[in-house]
């Protein structure tokens, strides 16, 4: 072993760090290993809080993976909790710390330094934000504090600031307490990783268990009773009653402790890596929520801030730093997130992220079936896929549905690392069986269908678009073509309705100077209708995809 | 379009005949289509049909997808039920058929011909085949005999003869109508695509749910009473009691038709077709089960009959047959079946068959959890993974557990079609949340393993040549590394016991002469107990892979 008797020192105690700890014992049994920590728990699963202050989790003990004794004795790791790390010396190789329960300064001698001092949550500077009850999320003791508060039964009325993940799964678990929940976000959606059509959806579905959704809003002000705790939130246009906030606007990486040492920070404003998870200072390595990373489908700097990731790079970084060689290559942005009965994830790029990069790009809405459309319980989910023109290549997919989602975005996030085309993902031997999926998986039959439009076989336009021409006030036909009862059942405001199976002897009722956009319930029979319609010699037509299941701008009976 | 007037023909009207017409009706709108099906059903469930015999599914008309006036109305295409093609004509490119209701002789000309004839299954030639009450299932009519019959309430007991995925479908479908079921295999374990210890896991699970399994034994004839049905299934060491026989010893492609026209059979004894499933005759293509593929990680010919791949090779003929161009580049033997409570999947080549295609393989057992071990409703699975050496690139996987594994194969699945590594499947970035994964997903953390033992850091065994090692009578150390409480509660035979945290102190007591293997519940801390002692200089030492919770050979207290 290279480095026996030398110093690996940790600087961070949660996902990466103590990952990055154990792999080091395991390449190396004789290098001596010290983690420190501001915090007082280490190793804990911060990403299960959300369902601990939900009562889904019960005990909080289950939320804390190792702690500092089972460290030393079974890996011979000297793990310091409350001591914060105030400077790193990269010349002499120390690390100096100071005690935070003593205010002792100590100092520590490296020959390897991995930095992991993770992230924290913006909080904006805003009148009454001192005020309490007011929290964020992001250590076990922020939990502990929440998860007592709401236990005290004294939440009637919460606003949750910021409609990211975190905010969502904070919403579903107060909700679950019992709670009335305010969705506070300041953007025109929420989930800003995902294209708005998809984020819709979701916002639907919050809105039907209950939790009032407010978008195009910021806060400006927190008010509180004698000036102590909030009562109230004051956004731009509305005041909304709060007996509690989460603060839940986003993170930002904690690096200053790097950046002052004269570590380079990247583009995203995390420390600079490279595959090796090496900094630009020999010897110091950066892992986890404080360390920029690849997105593997545009190949720049991305800082996506996750446990997996986390937990991965500590892995690498560890390899490292002990005399081993490993890499990573990157991200892709991957995420899921469970909200009430809906599952949410995405790999890759948005459609938006995507024509920001520049790319030509096309994309489809497909909703199909998770598991044999006849297996007792199958659900829908709703598939968006985004591919590039050119070379028809995968740039990412959005799924939302009450369905399986997150196999689909696993299948999607391992085609996107080898860079596959959108016919290869739909010839993908995927495992069937009724349980488990329809003969052709659902990411089979949206890469099919978006195959499709890549080759000019059908013009589909999204929804979304659909709708931006209707507010246009263009002058166009929006065809249903699903059953008499459908149609009844709720239909898009001013379309004219023809029956599939009655199309072809009734295209003479069509105005055929208009451009026409058919629609059905799940896009299958409006692209039927399309074929029908093409076929009658009418030029100006398109198929809505994903049609009413992706429709989220209400119907009419 | 090119073929404008002209006619396709396809022979068979199921998953890929019928998937081919749909297909080939939206390439082209005027090309005239024509189905031949000697059966009374196209177009229907075949792998929901156990689950419609088990009142899963309580409906065959679910299982119905189309009808024949379906297709005319809404694709002018023409299907024959009840039509029997007798033979081709390559020459004048006619197709001959038998009208099955009236003996009347047809022919079509055709311009492009798809054969879809599908497979049969194997029929043994014993004595008393042909008694009453012994099924085979393969059609919606062999289906609803089978159901009608298990609904006259006349079955306490019936024999499976074949102990593969239709025959295991089976066993847990009619247990669930409360009969006595009682598998019988020839070879020495069920699930023969699997290895065998993956596959005794799950014969054990049938066990805990009170399904004989009989391996190793053939049947030899079948009694009946009275010479009509069947009562007595005698095998080469038991007599059986049977009211009912459902025969699953496997299928055969239906290759007559085309062997008897001058289409080449491949060496998988199915169709020969390339990768635009074109045979050794222009235009005519070979699509589903009667067809071959290739396998793609061995890049040679293989035949496995599959919905999902019946789906996918008639769509590709439907495209060329209309003047397009596609491929389907082959298969991984992708397949998933559901067990009772069991999750079994497979991607790729299991050991044996990477062994018999002359790979040099290093292979992992690892059981990990399929959600966040602290969410509520987390539950094991056992992943063995299978790799080559000299590239470390992944050959397979197989799956089996109580929990998510089909999302797990589908990743395998998709990694392996692009050929990945062990190393590039553990830094995949997969979607991560609490109710859906660990934080590090359990291939990821199988691929970790595996990657540790090609890199020469670990040395693991597989319990099944542990086992086969104290068969032989080798003299070696089990030790037990868990806790005294866990060691109670049941271990391996013979072992010895040192718990994980006295192991550094307790090193002198064991014999470091002899060979040890250490093992624990899941493998984790047996691969720690294999570090400690290599660092306390014990040379002759490895882990079991897996350990107690892949140990299929009993446990003593």
């Amino acid at each position: 072993m290279v480095y026996e008797s030398k110093h690996l020192v940790i600087i961070g105690g949660v996902a990466a760090g103590m990952k990055a700890a154990a792999k080091a014992r395991r390449e190396s049994p004789t290098m001596k290993i010290t983690v420190v920590t501001d915090e007082e728990y280490i190793s804990y699963a911060g990403c299960g809080m959300p369902y601990f202050i939900g009562d889904i989790i019960k005990d909080s003990k289950k939320l804390l993976v190792r702690e500092p004794p089972y460290f030393k004795s079974m890996h011979n790791i000297d793990v310091l909790t409350r001591h914060q790390a105030t400077a790193i010396d990269t010349k002499s190789k120390q690390v100096k710390v100071k005690n935070l329960e003593n205010g002792q300064d100590l100092a520590f001698n490296y020959d390897k330094l991995i930095i992991a001092t993770g992230a924290q949550p913006i909080i904006p500077p805003l009148p009454g934000i001192s005020l309490g009850n007011i929290f964020t999320l992001r250590t076990i003791n922020d939990a502990v504090k929440i998860k007592s508060f709401v236990d005290s039964g004294k939440v009637t009325n919460a606003v949750i600031v910021g409609g990211g993940l975190i905010g969502l799964e904070m919403a579903e678990n107060l909700v679950l307490r019992g709670i009335k929940v305010t969705v506070v976000e300041l953007l025109d959606q929420i989930l800003p990783p995902l294209d708005k059509d998809m984020a819709q959806i979701v916002q639907n579905h919050l809105s039907e268990k209950g939790v009032e959704v407010v978008t195009s809003d910021g806060v400006k002000s927190f008010e509180g009773e004698g000036g102590s705790y909030v009562t109230k939130v004051i956004t731009g246009k509305r005041q909304l009653p709060a007996d509690m906030v989460i603060l839940s606007i986003g993170i930002k990486p904690n690096t200053k402790l790097a950046q002052d040492a004269g570590i380079e920070i990247g583009a995203t404003r995390a420390i600079k890596v490279n595959d090796r998870m090496e900094t630009n200072i020999p010897d110091i390595y950066a892992v986890g929520d404080c360390a920029e990373s690849i997105h593997l489908v545009t190949g720049k700097p991305a800082w996506i801030a996750l446990g997996s990731t986390a937990a991965k790079m500590g892995r690498v970084a560890a390899i490292n730093a002990t005399g081993g060689i490993d890499t990573f290559k990157g991200v892709l942005g991957t995420l899921i997130v469970k909200v009430f009965d809906m599952n949410i994830g995405k790999a890759g790029l948005s459609e938006r992220e995507a024509i920001k990069e520049g790319f030509k790009i096309e994309s489809t809405i497909v909703p199909a079936s998770d598991v044999a459309h006849y297996y007792p319980g199958a659900k829908d989910i709703i598939i968006k896929l985004i591919a590039d023109v050119p070379t028809r290549k995968l740039l990412g997919a959005e799924i939302v549905g009450t369905g399986v989602v997150d196999k689909r975005i696993d299948i999607i996030a391992t085609a996107l690392t080898f860079g596959a085309t959108v016919d290869q993902v739909s010839k993908l031997d995927l495992a069937y069986a009724p349980p488990y999926a329809m003969s052709m998986d659902a990411v089979i039959v949206a890469a099919n269908v978006l195959g499709n439009k890549l080759s000019g076989k059908t013009v589909g336009v999204l929804p979304q678009r659909v709708a931006e021409k209707r507010d246009r006030g263009e002058d166009f036909i929006l065809l249903d073509v699903r059953t008499e009862m459908e149609y009844q059942s709720g239909h898009i405001k001013g379309s004219q309705h023809i029956p599939l199976d009655k199309l072809a002897s009734r295209v003479h009722e069509l105005n055929k100077s208009k451009e026409i956009i058919t629609y059905c319930r799940a896009g299958l029979r409006a692209a039927q209708a399309y074929r029908i319609l093409k076929n009658a010699g009418i030029s100006n037509v398109k198929y809505m995809d994903g049609s009413i299941l992706a429709w989220t701008y209400g119907l009419e009976k």
